[in-house]
């Protein structure tokens, strides 16, 4: 028998016990053994359960107890969360998290502290919810080397983005819609202000690369500024707009890391993930493009995730997963501003005409190409820029506002 | 120093050395050791390589080799290659294979005898080439209970559809540019007959079921009756068609396995995969439809695939991996006559409307709706047939054929 203790008993945790409950047998025969919920962690009363006299309020209960192996961290935010997980891992217990704050914040130094105690530190649930795309990263794609990974990593952004394109509902009207299902939160700013992919791809990227990469060092835009005409735009173009979370590796052996909104061609496998589903494309140098597509959230699927790290925890408890990377290091992120970047511009002035001549001015009439909306305004013009860094083109677009030219939109240009 | 051997030196084989080569520095890092190609088995001369002192004709200075814990089969096909892999699973060698004949044919036996002496028997590459599947199904989605899958699991089919579909080539046409670009062999009938895309269900559905079932015991249609006119009445339909192998578990414990060209919707992730492009669908109880996309086969895809596994091999000589599915049992496939179905039918007469009247009249107006072609031709008639059994519809499409009316094409509707 495995005991082990969940930490929150919200969406995850309720979802890790009902996932537990239902496949109790198959479960058992995956692991070769039967596991069972010892403790559970809630400041909340929940009366009436089948397991309601599991739980706690004390987390010394758990820590205290040295027949749990495994704790499951399903509170979500940094604190207490992080302060247990470490103290898990200094007493002989393995972590299962479905944390990406947690991973994103402090991955490197937990991923060290399991290492040095020969406990495991798993965390599939925290990128792509149900979609298994950690350990493909770490195990099946492992004679690869990753070149660059590109994902739709937030299914609330990407909810509303499809409401915008395929029901004409402005950004507003599919935030509160998103709400009013559950999907986004009250407070939608760490899923709309692009805070969650970046926590997501700064995850993938620590994983891929080796080098842990912080959040903070993340270029992130959000979705806020997408506007309905920006989708006819991308519609001319030939795409969709997608908030994407990107890090390639460069030359240099830097790596170039952004979460931005991104026109995404129609061909592209990331162009058809809509609603709340997430996608995922890793390409490595000799499997060429894989994509990993499912459901990115919601209790269930994340909760599978957590208990897939469970059973693999329980199956090696003698034998550690090899799931590590290094701290982070100065100089590993590129600066954002050196790299290249196709872009789309929506501009306004007196007349769409003029703000494009003012384009074709400034950029050089050959980098400038004009794109003819469905449903014009007639003081707009929206044109792709390509040949620029970030720094000149934001510089381009400042020259182009000093001559009166209203910039409204600048949306990049992806190659996947 | 981890040894292994390479059992052919073909496509695939060539391509384990050449990432080994490439990647020996990460690998040697992943695996926690570094891993040396001691011996490779081959009929045929390999001068000037840097590896031509390995090459050895006999079996046997591999199998009576100590030091080679691993063996990696790449030779294809049944024998010798059966023959070989149980020798080496009988002499203390774990093996990796690409092999999905072997595996499709025996999967059951190696994985029986690798239990039996603790070793490991993988076979990632054998299905989805590049495409981490297996290992995603085995551990990812192990909290789950998958109720369905559905590939596109053929990259030759795959391009010929795609090539129908896209550039109005006939099948003929797009099987000949397919071979001229090395996508299909000379004798093509493995692929275009559905036994490849079978071969790769059959693993899929021991893996995801845990029975074993055999490409005998499973209903294979392939894609040589695919015409034009079937392209286009998909199109009118909403979708394309595409060479799926499926396998879905029903109430009563059966699997309902078949391998066939479908009618596929525009809206599906999987309608979207085209060119030498497979992709594989998922369906858990609990995580919902999870996708699997990339290059289904060549060289360094498939080659990743088989290093992966070697990799994981030497990282778990110590503890087997948990790979294993029980041998067929009867009544575990059903019988394809009594499942439902769903169908296209393109019919001729001596008018279009004289077949379609006929169709009406014999499967009851209500449960056919006709299709209306992009380019009609005027003896023929397109149709959905809705509400039979496989058996059923046999029977009323021989009805319709005893009324002098021609069926042209029967081609299946997908629900995903």
């Amino acid at each position: 028998m495995a005991y082990i203790a969940v930490l929150g008993h919200g969406v995850v945790g309720s979802g890790v016990l009902e996932v537990l409950t239902i496949h109790t047998e198959s479960i058992a025969k995956r692991a070769k053994e039967r596991i069972e919920v010892k403790r559970i962690l809630d400041l909340r009363e929940f009366p009436g359960l089948a397991y309601s006299g599991c739980f706690t309020k004390d987390f010394a209960d758990i820590l205290s107890d040295a027949e749990i192996g495994i704790v499951v961290e399903c509170m979500g935010g940094l604190h207490p969360a992080y302060d247990y997980v470490r103290a898990c891992l200094e007493n002989g217990k393995s972590v299962v998290t479905s944390n990406k704050e947690l991973v994103a914040e402090k991955g490197a130094e937990l991923l060290a502290l399991a290492q040095k105690n020969n406990l495991n530190f798993l965390f599939e649930a925290s990128v792509g919810g149900g979609i298994p795309i950690i350990r493909p990263i770490s195990q099946c794609l492992a004679a690869n080397e990753v070149s660059e990974i590109a994902g739709i990593l937030n299914g609330t952004t990407n909810f509303i983005l499809t409401k915008m394109i395929r029901e004409h509902m402005d950004f507003s009207q599919a935030l509160k819609l998103a709400q009013e299902l559950g999907y986004a939160e009250r407070d939608p700013s760490a899923d709309v202000e692009g805070t969650d992919a970046c926590r997501k791809i700064c995850i993938l990227a620590s994983l891929a690369f080796g080098t842990h990469v912080y959040p903070n060092c993340v270029y992130t835009e959000g979705i806020t500024g997408v506007t309905l005409e920006d989708v006819d735009f991308a519609d001319v173009w030939g795409g969709v707009i997608k908030l994407i979370g990107s890090v390639k590796r460069l030359e240099n052996g830097q790596v170039h890391i952004m979460v931005c909104p991104m026109f995404v061609h129609r061909g592209s496998q990331l162009a058809s993930v809509d609603d709340v589903f997430n996608g995922i494309l890793v390409r490595g140098d000799v499997t060429g493009d894989v994509v990993f597509y499912g459901k990115g959230a919601g209790k269930l699927p994340t909760a599978s995730a957590v208990v897939a790290d469970v059973i693999d925890c329980v199956k090696h408890m003698a034998a550690r997963k090899y799931l590590f990377w290094e701290d982070a290091k100065p100089g590993f992120v590129a600066d954002p501003n050196v790299a290249e970047v196709t872009a789309y511009v929506r501009a306004s002035a007196e007349t769409g005409d003029a703000a494009f001549t003012a384009a074709q001015e400034i950029f050089g009439g050959e980098n400038v190409k004009r794109l003819l909306a469905n449903t014009p305004k007639p003081e707009e013009a929206g044109f792709v820029v390509d040949g620029e860094t970030e720094a000149s083109l934001a510089e381009k677009l400042g020259a182009l506002a000093a001559r009166g030219v209203r910039v409204e939109s600048r949306i990049r240009i992806s190659d996947y």
